[in-house]
């Protein structure tokens, strides 16, 4: 299998400046130089590594000039892969781009699958399971604290303390064993191997109750906005977005659409849930969409329930209170349209009791601030923020993996204090060190790793 | 205006396995070394030109580490632009590719300009004009021929004949001004100049020629296919996309709507032009359309007129030929439905005399290649084919240029030929040579470089 060399388009589909051609393997260098003619000096083959040349994909059959390109080459074991690799910079088009790749693939590659540059990197062992996951973490990211907590886990912070909780229970494990290979010699396993699985079960707590907000970050928060109508819930939305704008639609290069529903608030990015299409139909009170409403609430992390101050709670606003109130969401009210209240009684305002309340103007842009650090505050729940140096736990494989490694490390623990006999220890021992294993990849199975894989786009 | 350095995403946007922010100009080496930290070795102020340097963006602000990258450094003038030029392969998503950019810009780059770099490699002398054009349109390239065309004048091969063409005129120029100058050192003005200038107005009546075919390369023909309901018209072009599909979409990488409504064929890009949604509404006459297929047949190159063998000619049928016949249009007749037709029957259709007929099976997929090859030899119009090596003129821009040019070179042989003295036969080869340059940039204006460059993309 890793015998044969792949390749793939690696750049976005559609009209850009550049497209690159990405192959891999022991014959990318020889595949390259059948096609690639420098505009002058050495050919890729005769070219020192990590080197850049100039020339052009001539189809060898027809001897057809295909494009000018940049191709640069990267020799094993210092590139992506691991493996020979050779990346050609072709002008943006798609057909363009497209012919380079048909006529590598016609001189011995083969087409990639998903994913699987990243897997050969995996396989040979230049990144772990969970180095390589946060490859599409990076490129999936969202928000600047989701892309910081991706990069930290790709540099390897993440692997790194899993690899300490590791030795903490090998440590364990081998006075275990040589205990039970020689006891007369080694005498009783000690107060210090149990010590460090203590140390192993903190770090494993200290990294799960990073779990809620790696998800966060990772994920996106999920904002249901949900009111009556005609009290702002679309100026509120278009109102966080533009405020949203301002931050990223100055980045050129990121898409439209991505943002579209999408926004920063408090750090976090937030998707939000369009209630009734976020549009209003009619005023009746059929309109008010209770069923919709209901939806919204149940996939929501949080729940922005705009009223509107200048007229105050009307029976429809109770209505939709009522589907909110008594479950366990996060709830803040929004009360719009400060702007169009009188100076005095603006401090009065509060409407249902236990909930708290921003006040707002989604049309004059008063209080979004505020709004925005309510929300930080409520999906923090008291607890302080990482920094963006720590690791966060993001994706809920790893948290799973943590959890049970958990619970065999704390059977462990129990019974080792209880008396025990070690070799029984030892069988919850390695099972924790499994689950270990299974972030890294090292324990991974076959399937699990093909699923993982899966989810890249071809060309990573 | 050329001493600041500029920086774009010069991949398309969107997710993929890498994103590439590029630099130009004097300083981009140095704010890529402010935010570039090499894994290992050199930083890139100290790379030699042409290599690759793995490492990390750093935001030197926060410390945040934003991505891992690969950074490639080429030193002037061996670069696209012939400046100084920096490009940094990030992970492909559009917010570590976004942020990167974010970075360079706030350390001394400005955002480039839709197709500054090219510009830049124009202004600096690396492509000329038409060269530059070919970029966009190598980019743009919808069909193999388009694009061999285009790779063609981006290599120089339009420019190298114009620049014959303006030897020649230049050569008489100089013999005149000589002759003027010193007019009894240098004689009369001879045959040798004239034969000169009766070769260029050759070369130029060549270029011209292959107009008609470069627009079909670059923009793709237009094809109306029209026809009563129940012809088949929607069971042709899916034939043909079908068709179409077994050539392109093997190759991964181009995106499906790209080919949506255009298809190969007899080797040109050719572009269906929807007629009545290519839907059939009711079986009511009124839903033949008449208004829509008017206007179809108004914008289109060619018309494949549908018509059913099963039922011979209906009066529907007849009132769609009406809107064709006498029309100075490209016509072909489809015969669908030969597989419903009895074997001895099939070849004595013909329905409208005059008018090129193929019979096929949209169905069976039988005559589809027949009626490529009648597209195409109808395209051609009795010429030859080019060969893919042959340059072609793709813009109408050039068109036009040439046939001003050739105006005045014809104006100044007849006059030269007609003993006008000298001095009035340059004026009109200062303006042939004039036209000239426009296509290569030398006498091109401001405004028309602005128009040019616009429609460029950003990053390119």
């Amino acid at each position: 299998m890793l015998a044969d060399t792949i390749a793939a388009v690696a750049t976005p589909p559609g009209e850009g400046g550049i497209g690159i051609v990405r192959m891999s393997g022991n014959r990318a260098i020889a595949v390259a130089d059948k096609i690639f003619q420098p505009r002058r000096g050495l050919k890729l083959s005769d070219s020192p590594s990590h080197t850049l040349r100039l020339g052009y994909i001539i189809d060898p059959d027809t001897g057809e000039t295909v494009d000018e390109v940049l191709a640069s080459i990267m020799r094993a074991p210092h590139s992506y892969t691991a493996e020979d690799v050779v990346e050609i910079n072709c002008h943006g088009g798609s057909l363009a781009t497209a012919r380079v790749l048909q006529l590598v693939l016609r001189h011995g590659a083969r087409l990639a699958e998903p994913g699987e540059f990243t897997r050969r990197a995996f396989l040979n062992g230049r990144l772990d399971l969970a180095q390589a996951e946060a490859v599409l973490d990076v490129i999936r990211a969202k928000s600047s604290r989701g892309l910081a907590a991706a990069v930290l886990q790709l540099q390897g912070k993440l692997s790194h303390k899993i690899g300490k909780i590791s030795e903490w229970i090998n440590g364990a494990l081998a006075a275990i064993e040589a205990s039970l290979d020689f006891p007369e010699e080694v005498g009783e396993v000690g107060t210090e191997e149990l010590k460090g699985l203590e140390e192993a079960r903190e770090e494993i707590k200290g990294l799960l109750v990073t779990w809620e907000e790696g998800r966060l970050v990772n994920e996106g928060l999920k904002i249901a906005i949900v009111g009556r109508p005609n009290v702002g819930k679309s100026s509120l939305l278009n109102a966080l977005l533009n405020q949203e704008r301002a931050i990223v639609s100055h980045i050129p290069g990121t898409t439209r659409d991505t943002i579209e529903e999408t926004l920063l608030l408090g750090g976090y990015t937030c998707r939000l849930i369009d209630t009734a299409g976020l549009r209003e139909t009619a005023d009746a009170l059929e309109s008010i969409g209770v069923a919709r409403t209901r939806q919204a609430i149940n996939e929501a992390d949080l729940i922005l329930m705009v009223v509107d101050l200048s007229t105050g709670i009307l029976p429809e606003d109770r209505l939709i209170f009522e589907e909110i109130a008594g479950r366990d969401k996060n709830v803040i009210i929004v009360g719009n349209k400060i702007d169009m209240v009188k100076e005095k009684i603006k401090d009065r305002f509060s409407f249902f009791e236990g909930y708290p309340q921003v006040n707002v103007s989604a049309k004059e842009g008063i209080g979004l601030d505020e709004l925005a650090t309510k929300v930080r505050e409520i999906v923090l729940g008291g607890r302080v923020g990482t920094q963006n140096d720590d690791v966060l736990i993001i994706r809920a494989r790893h948290r799973d993996a943590l959890e049970k490694c958990l619970e065999h490390l704390e059977a462990a623990i129990t019974a080792w204090k209880g008396g025990v006999p070690t070799d029984l220890v030892a069988v919850d021992l390695w099972a924790a060190r499994d689950y270990l294993g299974e972030i890294t990849g090292t324990t991974a199975r076959e399937d699990l790793i093909d699923r993982i894989f899966s989810d890249f786009c071809i060309g990573k």
